[in-house]
């Protein structure tokens, strides 16, 4: 006996997906011991589609309600995006009790925990491995492979753009908007790219992991998130001084006070396997209570890749389909979320990094250390790379571990200066890996 | 309902299952939605044994076979490793209908298709996520999280013993027999290291991981295995020149012409992440024809991060338990493994190291250049660091990439020279991540 699939949405994800089902069916079989079939493919302009050679016979519908419907089809990948169909999409194939696999990030981050209960109540399973870093199978890793573990922390580098602009500055010494134009150029960043650099995408990507590896419900709201819009060729030269590269850090702190999670550029040490993390690359950096520290690494998107993701996740729920077997995990990893209660990042305390721009005079070095002292913030150093252009001379200030919330009053205190060409920019230094 | 778990063998590994189970149960519940409860554990000395705070009655047995055979107990963990006595008690467990989670590589790699077979006859699982790479879900990633990939290349550092002492000799510069001696005190070695530092216990954990990659029946026996004992301080030195490092590189490469495995001291670039693995960590590097690249990290043993391997397996095993579930994966991840045919390494062509000591003479690098030449291996480069000692000069000659079959010929017939101090020494130099 096969098991059939249904695939919504011909983007890069959904071809993708098809090329490996067919490609690779050979293998697929071998593990499975059976086959998977693709019995329907939907698009709006589906007869325009080049597909890989499928079995025959195929239904090539244009309206999704078709493919939803059919009684033939067990699984339905969804791989439209957004939270508007793709929402209709899963809820009807649900309904019609017939579980889905899909990549949709945002709206798993928003609506997964509702999709999770209807697909419960239907008796049905809802995947999402290739919702997080396409290639990295890190929903597995995390709701099966050490589910034993109580995770402590988790670092992740989630936004592919935004890892590709950084490290072209690091290694071009580019400003930021050449480097997003080259990107865009290369189709690694979209032609509004603000989900990705403004930090959005790897929000969602960010509330999905903390729910699987806290079991908290989480939704985007409660994550205090900055992007990479500010970051300047010489910040690169600042943190390479302190031994220190930057990357757009993602993270979950569980303590005794809470969970914390942020999404913000951030000062990595050099020597951490984390820094190693280039270009388009994803990677994600977990602790655990007894496991201690692991790390995973690999494409975070791309059609290949993500189409990995996604049929290994149907690979997974046809086992469940062929041998009746009605075993469902969570795909958050947690039988029932809690409730999350956001832990404010004012409470965060760590060295932070803090970059000035200034028109040069006497004094800006003791109005400043002056203001720092006030709210009892240590400074670490003072870094000031040789500049010509005195009327905006960039210079660097590290400080001793300090709240958060200390470092944001004295940093509104200081933007009064007149010395200020524009608003201090701070990150913080990371040390957790 | 509950599930119940029996605990033979109260080592390390055993205990540091039960103080997760104990201390983490919390979180285990709150994932499978049910308590997962000991019910028995079994050593020899059972009695003398500090236990965690475990739910009573407990049973205290001597005698694996009261566990074995109790009926209240749902899953064994076998904790006892080696090849005999665990053996005979995941076979008598698999009878008994009980579903086995152990961590015993060795026994894996060389009986577990047969008990797979065994433990599918009576329609039980057997779980093994804690026989390679502890702390690493290597066994999870390829049988369910990337199960939808074809695998190109595995690449592993899969002894964290032999990675201490390569570290340690890379850092301090100390020779292999001392660094061995230190390691030993550390408890990081074992009284007779022979199994780490000649590559036994890696080329184990290399035929399970290649089993799970490829779908072939492997036994140790086709895998060709060399071990760490002949690396000198100078090796580093030379291949820090070479901008590369060391490693006990474990390999399994898929070409046309067949699968080559090899377990064996490799040059690799310091620019690789692999490069970054140092002390007792763990690190497989995958590649996949359409998921790319993905990297996995971790600690290689120790109590607790083995414990959460084994933990994590019994969730996985007590869900099945719990909803009557029939599913079962091979924990070989194909359904029916292949039988192996083991292409030899000869075959293998790479760009070599290649370390000569000699007492220093004219025409050394005549003669060895003409060999060479003679059987068709160019000269990349030749190195030689500042000596005192005349009468024992360590050198280099990297080679252009070379079939190893020459290399081995070459070698045979420099092996006559009277200006040896040593037979030389060969390591390929490994690219592929």
């Amino acid at each position: 006996m096969e098991v059939t699939v249904g695939v919504i949405g011909l983007g890069n994800v959904g071809l993708g997906t098809l090329e490996i089902l067919t490609e690779n069916a050979r293998s697929i079989h071998g593990k499975l011991g059976f086959a998977l079939n693709v019995k329907a493919v939907c698009s709006r302009n589906v007869q325009q589609k080049k597909l890989p050679a499928l079995t025959e016979p195929l239904l090539r519908a244009t309206d999704w309600r078709e493919v939803v419907c059919d009684p033939e089809i067990d699984i339905v990948v969804e791989a439209v995006g957004g939270t508007g169909t793709a929402f209709h999409i899963i809820e009807e194939a649900l309904r019609q009790r017939k579980s889905v696999v899909t990549a949709n990030k945002e709206l798993m981050a928003l609506r997964g925990a509702d999709l999770w209960a209807l697909a419960n109540q239907n008796g049905v399973n809802l995947a999402m491995e290739a919702s997080v870093a396409g290639g990295i199978p890190i929903h597995t890793v995390l709701r099966e492979g050490i589910a034993g573990d109580r995770i402590v922390e988790l670092y992740g580098i989630l936004n592919g753009t935004s890892n590709f602009i950084l490290t072209e500055i690091e290694k071009s010494n580019a400003n930021f908007e050449s480097v997003l134009s080259e990107a865009q150029q290369l189709g690694y960043a979209e032609a509004d790219p603000s989900a990705d650099i403004d930090g959005l995408d790897a929000r969602s990507k960010l509330a999905i992991l903390a729910a699987l590896a806290f079991g908290e419900k989480l939704t985007t709201g409660g994550i205090y998130t900055e992007g990479i819009r500010r970051i300047m060729p010489v910040d690169f030269e600042y943190a390479h001084q302190l031994k220190h590269t930057i990357r757009l850090l993602c993270l979950a702190r569980q303590s005794e006070q809470g969970l914390l999670l942020s999404v913000r550029p951030s000062l990595i040490p050099q020597s951490a396997i984390l820094a190693q993390v280039k270009g388009a690359y994803n990677a994600i950096w977990i602790r655990g209570a007894y496991g201690e520290d692991t790390f995973y690494y690999g494409r975070g998107a791309g059609s290949k890749p993500t189409g990995v993701a996604i049929v290994s996740d149907l690979m997974r729920v046809a086992r469940e389909i062929r041998f009746g077997s009605p075993e469902r995990v969570s795909p958050f990893a947690y039988d029932r979320l809690g409730e999350y209660k956001p832990l404010p990042i004012q409470t965060q305390k760590l060295p932070y990094y803090l970059r000035f721009r200034v028109e040069d005079k006497a004094g800006i070095i003791a109005t400043l250390a002056t203001v720092l002292a006030k709210h009892q913030i240590g400074i670490d150093a003072v870094l000031q790379l040789p500049r010509e252009d005195w009327r905006d001379l960039p210079f660097v200030i590290t400080t001793e571990p300090a709240p958060e919330q200390a470092i944001r009053d004295a940093l509104v205190e200081i933007r009064e200066a007149d010395f200020l060409v524009e608003a201090p920019f701070a990150m913080p230094m990371e040390r957790g890996f």
